[in-house]
């Protein structure tokens, strides 16, 4: 297996690449919703990111990648004595995915075989402590993307059917993909994913040629295109792992609040959830520009991004959500 | 595990809170719809009020919490000797949910393995003596609500299927919340709640930034923000048991039943629910004012949340049916 | 459990508490449907009238609440050797009840155990000689209300599926309720049941008081409310007793069939399972009367509940079919 | 279980009870398609004409009613050595019965249990050598219609699946009610029934006065009802015989062919059943009159049961298809 | 079992029978279609044609009819030692039948049972090297359809599912019957057929006549009417086997080829399947003929049946697709 | 079974051999999307080209085709020790195939039975190191062409569902057929085929004179044309083979990058897939012509192919989107 196209190399989606360094930073953002065209490397930036990261160690064999032998859950069988690294997860959810196949399920065939009331894990499992990727979330099924944002904010998978009543960690980033000419969201579910970007084709056509000139030599020439961006990467790993570090220290002043709260009541988003966001990622680009306090232009920075996905529609508005928001923002915060 | 959020610490909201409150008083009053926007802490109040009541005390391992060893039920395994006190319970019924997952069914693998007819409980065994909580529940199917108010009503889950004639208690309070814009329910499930109740953002500025504050502190700094609050809900609980103890010993004045009357025929709710429902609302009102008898401003106070889900619908009025009952209120009763 | 709700104590409803005194006296009347609001007692009502009727004595532990060991079917297991007094059963159908729980059916679990082909009974079992009640008949599925409706009339249910070719009495009377706004039944259908009646909430004032008084001392005073109806709920069941005892004796004048069909053929209802039940129905109402003889009033008095469902829809007439039915009884039999 | 009522007090409908008596004397006519309103005897009417055929011998517990030993299939298990006399069977086919439960099927159970592959024989085993009725025939699934109608033209029962291949003699009589405002049956089933009546109720009040008698009579006083009529239905019984014996006999002048022929083209009927059925069932009636040739009356006497459920359908014409029989019978004929 | 009505004695519906002959000399020209009223003895037809052919050796017991033991598949269970002479075999393949009974699948019982993974065979193992028949073959899912004549030109059916990979020869004529007015195959199936016909009662009383005649003959006097029409169906049998013979001698002039290939694009027929169906059909009508070499007659004989369906509808045209051929084929061929 | 038609026999259609050329030269250009007329020879096109591609060495008996022992996966059952030469495996994906049967599944027999965890490999393993080929893609499920296009693309099979996790080599071409006339796939999909072509009946006399003539010779004098077009095959072959081993070293000069960008901006294409594929493909054909370095006109010749479904439906450019990147490549490349 070649090794994912290197983030750094990626052209271009500056919101896409920032909306996913800031959930590296602060997971506790919520999941990403990506909109736009298809073949603009949704999912290879998701990937990418995941292969930037340092990876893990986790317990040989274990199906939820637990980081210490204690943290083994009780029902898992064929965990090993030894701490292994693996790169950090990425699970592809498929469509059509059934609700067993997500959480996990009892697993029948021991059932029936040694009499044995045993849990299969599923993608959630798998999927802790990295990315769960879904393309298209927007054709899933409505209980089954609730289910995922319910998981993905508790950090919990609790299952209780057939019997059992089994629960394991199950921390990850929600990364979803969405044409929006293809069907909706309820928003319902919008409000719950943390951040969205919007992605398009470059239109210039030197962006297009270097975008196509760097994925033929990832292609055809694959040690050196890997060799030639390792530092860049590294450098974005280590920045990331600063922030990380400086998040706790970073101070927030009161008026940041209420930039916070005015921007969103001028905007209309019903529900707090928009405030919430909108703190957190502003205090997580802070980090990742290394500054030591929250302001005004953080705030600003990421409000598109937060907040896009939270407005009631606005049939006459052609504009789109994100350049309404842009507008509020100049408005309210100047 | 952090604990949930403190119920005293949730900004406005009043009549979603007195709501619950109001249940938690007296049970019988029936479960509360909870209407409105979405990132309201619907979720948020139900756990907070659970967290906030006393503890129960519990057999060991018991499936549907029973509170002595005489009350398990024969069925139950693993049940043990010792009583343990646990948090009231608060079950999340998911969407999608089967019917057998809720009630209970038979144990198949128990059944095809050791030949023995065992029953495998459902949600509604683990909700008994808590709290049943159901998110957007005008998106269940009908026969499952009809199943749930059923049971809310008769306080015992009764399954007969598959050879199986198991019946368990099953005394909880039902709490749903609903968005109107995505489907309603039917008039004959709506009359069967016992209180509903609207909810919305803020609209004011200095509550949205305390909102703010306040969750940001409950999520960076938990610790100093639940000792901040411990006071305020010790408070609300020792009224809440109070006014459990008062109620029997409230007086109700003949002119308390002839103002519920008259308020529900001028109202033309159909069915005698709304009069016993307004009736049970105001005198659990009354106790927890520290009133010793029903009075009309009792009832003025709870006739909006135990009659708004009982009118028929009136397209012409946009005022919304809490308006209605509002202005019905005051030409009836003054 | 506490006991029903005494019969004598329902307030007003006068209609739909003959119609089901004279299921009561004479069974072959068929099936009564109970159109109208919610809230309106009609489940009350039910639960009234079997607890008013005296206990029947059942072999213990009998499937089918067999009167005697010899009346046991073969496949019945765990049947006693005593007889027993248990309440005369009302069984309710859920919404969304299978065929499979309706009628019975292979027991899978013991074919697959031990091999055997045994019956596993269902709802129609338990109804024998007592009463299923099918809350909002019309949104069952059309083969079960048909399953239901040629089980009533013919007093057997027999099963034949699975290998299995099983009949055991089922005698019972069906109600069911309907809310005529949320669907119909097939005229097919509706000319099935027996009777039909109309039940709305009560318009006056002291009516409405008088229902929430009673309701409200059942739930808060019921060992005194119970004792205070006592004796007229034992009136009720004696004057029921004597009516069935004597409607055997009961003369039918030649003139009482001209009346009948005069009626029907100017109502134009199809079929002629109007005249029959309007015989039955009037007969066990002299009977109720303590008549000796059928006159013209009885005929009239219960034309209304036995003929109403039978009318074809006439979208012109906007005073419903009972008016319908009013206004041709009294062209026709003055 | 009571003596079903007897054919010959049915009152009127003379053209459902011929049909039924026509197909009794030749059953290769085909089955009897009975449409019209509810409540007009069309299911009494084929359970009085089975009740007044006479008793079939069939070897005891054979599951397709071998008339001997020797007929027995060699899968059916539980058949005896006796011949014991039954009544002719009349077989309820439900609404929602599916194809296994129609046609047999493997026995799973057995499969299971004991290894064998056995047959469950289904209703149409049990039909053998009598009468399957379907209520609301129009409502049943196609491809059971479909299926139906190949055995009962077949005369045998081929079920070839899931490894079986198993044939057993399935003759009888198909008899469907239907209500032609309930849905339609395709005109391709359609044709393969052989004749059609419509029956409504009796317009006249004396007539209807005298059904309710009898009805009423049959119901409370069955004893001495059933002796009344014993006599008239053993007179139909013994035309009956004696027909089926005279058909042989019977002679076809070359002119019927011509008129049957003739008619069927005038009509406009599609296909060549329809010649054949009239010509059929026109000998049979000759049968039953005690004639011994084939003549234009007996030709027209029949037509309309014959041909009316043939004709392509004239929205124009509203006086209905039988009526459009009898104007082109009267054109063509004379 | 009565043999089938004679070929021979079959009044008109030329081409139907033709269609039948012409894919009996040739079975690569694919399946029929017949289109047209019900009752016009279509299934009949096949029936007869099959009983007409001479009788097949099988080895007795082989699930595929195979002619020799070596040509036994290895799965195929019972087969025996001796070659038996049976008549060729016509599969009806019923409405709503699974894939699975008609490909063959997993023998489900014997896999749980024995352990062995046995394949059951199914419609098309029994249709190996006779007549498979789909009435209202418009009525079958799409998929079913598409594995038929998948099946059918190749001649083999593959299973692979369950972990079976079975083969076995499925060499058949298709013939399916369909009504227009009830739905329509996709252009893509239809194309699929070899030949399609158009059948219609007759309009003319004196052959309506004799085809009740005759019908009424076999039904009353069967032994004296197969007798009568035995050497005619011989002659036929002997033509066709004559003509099998012949086909490989016959001469292709290339006017011929052009012939065909003008006429096909003066007729827009997608597609080259329009082409060569067209040649083999003329080669057999010659062969049927006894000419040596193929003429421009012969194609004029069989174009309609080996074009009409494959057609572009032409909404405008109301003449029917197969008057289109024939104004075409006037036009280009003279 | 006899040889496919051989490739070079196939008269015209152009386009869609050198798609399918292209694709067996570099098999990372993606799949073949081929829409058009029914019998225009799609699916003897693909078989015609594996066939003509030389045989493939495989591990006898291995299910996945492996190369050598050591690539045998560790699941593999019945895999022996010899390398054999098998013809490149071309598998028919059918109409309403189950994803268990794509990709295989767990073998519940074996599991139930030995009580073995076992993996069924499905139809992607069978054509690991071949084609795969689905006739009218069109109808699929979406979700089945999604993991179709997944798993061509990353050349692995990844099944991790009922306990398993397998993941095996499945390098194959996938050629889709559809006629746009039947439903379209989204966008979404298109955008992941690699080319796509279009196919008509020719419309010329000899042409078609031919086409028949060839197939003629081919079913009725196959040993003779199959020798006759040998040579032409092996030449093919013989190019196939050079090109692939030319591509490694063919130059790509800057301009071809900017041509490439500068067409699909100019197109409108949405995504970078269009870019790379158009680069692929057209480095394919200049190593298909023999030539040594990329030219404007090989990027010209493959435009439409790469390109035409990848454009936004124009409803208002009735020339197709082939005519509407002609166009474009002419004003843009000149």
């Amino acid at each position: 297996m070649t090794a994912p196209f290197p983030f750094s190399a990626i052209v271009g989606q500056d919101e896409m690449k920032l909306s996913m360094i800031l959930t590296a930073i602060d997971p506790s953002i919520g999941g990403v919703l990506v909109f736009g065209d298809r073949g603009t490397g949704k999912s290879t930036a998701v990937r990418a990111l995941a292969a930037l990261l340092p990876p893990i160690k986790v317990v040989q064999g274990c199906p939820v990648n637990s980081a210490s032998k204690a943290d083994v859950p009780d029902w898992a069988r064929g965990a090993g004595e030894d701490l292994v690294e693996v790169p950090t997860p990425v699970v592809d959810l498929p469509l059509g995915a059934s609700e067993d196949r997500v959480t996990g399920a009892l697993d029948i065939e021991r059932a029936l075989g040694a009499g044995e009331r045993a849990f299969q894990p599923g993608l959630l499992a798998r999927a802790n402590r990295g990315y769960l990727y879904i393309d298209e979330v927007n054709l899933l099924e409505d209980h089954i993307v609730d289910l995922l944002l319910d998981v993905a904010q508790s950090g919990r998978n609790l299952v209780e059917r057939d019997g059992l009543s089994i629960s394991h960690p199950a921390r990850f980033v929600l990364v979803g993909s969405g044409n929006p000419e293809e069907g909706e969201l309820r928003p319902q579910l919008l409000d719950r994913f943390g951040l969205s970007v919007e992605v398009a084709s470059p239109k210039d056509i030197d962006t297009r040629i270097e975008v196509v000139r760097r994925r033929d030599a990832y292609d055809n020439d694959n040690a050196a295109f890997m060799l030639r961006w390792q530092a860049e990467d590294a450098g974005v790993r280590d920045r990331i792992l600063t922030a990380r570090g400086a998040l706790k220290k970073l101070k927030t002043p009161d008026s940041a609040l209420r930039d916070v709260a005015e921007l969103c009541l001028a905007l209309g988003s019903d529900g707090l959830r928009g405030e919430l966001t909108l703190l957190k990622a502003a205090r997580a680009y802070a980090a990742w520009r290394n500054d030591t306090a929250l302001t005004r232009s953080h705030i600003k920075h990421v409000s598109a991004m937060a907040l896009r996905h939270r407005l009631r529609r606005d049939p006459l508005d052609e504009a789109g959500s994100g350049a309404r928001v842009g507008r509020v923002v100049a408005d309210v915060l100047g």
